[in-house]
């Protein structure tokens, strides 16, 4: 498991919109509060790795292994996603294109593929800001049906800490934030 | 879209255990109140034909779509699952066996795959039993991590209508139903 591209650059099935708001976002990293995250085919590349000797003498390795997120063997197919990160305010942004193979009803995200994206937003947001790794209760509330192909933007917050416990809450929105999409809980 | 290969039947990658517990739930559909539910790689060829029509026109056509449930292109990478329908009880049991794409953390399963296979199980449950075929608001209580290869038998009923709204619950367990992975609502 030795792949360590970095998958959540632009690539040739992005949309110009996607583009344009993953343009707008990096440039907010070059003033300093919010990082890109870079992000890979295998699962814990991204765990620190004291993480990650913890969790391997719990889960015995097995072969061929996978991030769900890059289940899809084509680009554009699966997750287009990037996720930025601001440790002051503890969120992240999350940009995502769902691609066709994430399909629910015709033409329509499944509702899973979205709760992947937004669990991932949330797991990513809670290790960054306040060293968490499992997700314990998740709500999602579906507001109204995601074109695939089109362009989300979630923003996942800590909203609160009770000792091990992390509070989360995100939005799932379009591009330009005037639909909303699901919003969750956890 | 002519592919009508339905992919809930065993084959080489289920585990005995996964082919034991099918064939157990098969034995219960000769007795006539169980009824088990082909799956196709399109999504919509399940649909009644006038949901169907209804649901095009809302979403426009997107090329080379297929359902999330069948996006790992091979057999045992991604969800192996079979699912039974008992219409008079309003409840379906899942048989899911998570491949080695579906990974979160290293060696257990996504949250959002699981998450996923929910999903699908409640939207089969509630249009089989209640005509209904949006997910409102989904909350799943993750109790403990589900180890890749293994099997997860979920049992999803519908526990109430109100107008057009159904409600449904469902438990995520192991094979012998001595762990509880998830408890989820909706």
């Amino acid at each position: 498991q030795s792949d360590t591209k970095d998958y959540s650059l632009p690539n040739a099935s992005w949309s110009p919109d996607m583009v344009g708001l993953y343009n707008e976002l990096l440039e907010k990293t070059t003033a300093g509060s919010w990082r890109r995250l870079p992000s890979y085919l295998y699962s814990g590349q991204f765990l620190k790795k004291e993480d990650l000797a913890g969790i391997a003498k719990a889960a015995p390795a097995a072969e061929d292994t996978r991030l769900f997120l890059r289940v899809a063997e084509k680009e554009g197919h699966g997750f287009e996603y990037a996720i930025f990160h601001n440790p002051l305010e503890k969120k992240c942004i999350c940009l995502f294109q769902p691609g066709p193979h994430l399909e629910g009803l015709p033409g329509i995200i499944h509702g899973g593929a979205l709760g992947t994206m937004i669990d991932s937003t949330f797991f990513i947001t809670a290790y960054r800001s306040a060293d968490a790794i499992f997700t314990g209760t998740m709500t999602i509330v579906f507001k109204s049906p995601v074109i695939l192909g089109s362009v989300v933007r979630l923003e996942a917050r800590v909203t609160g800490t009770e000792g091990r416990k992390v509070f989360l809450s995100c939005e799932a929105q379009n591009s330009d934030r005037t639909v909303l999409f699901a919003e969750a809980s956890g």
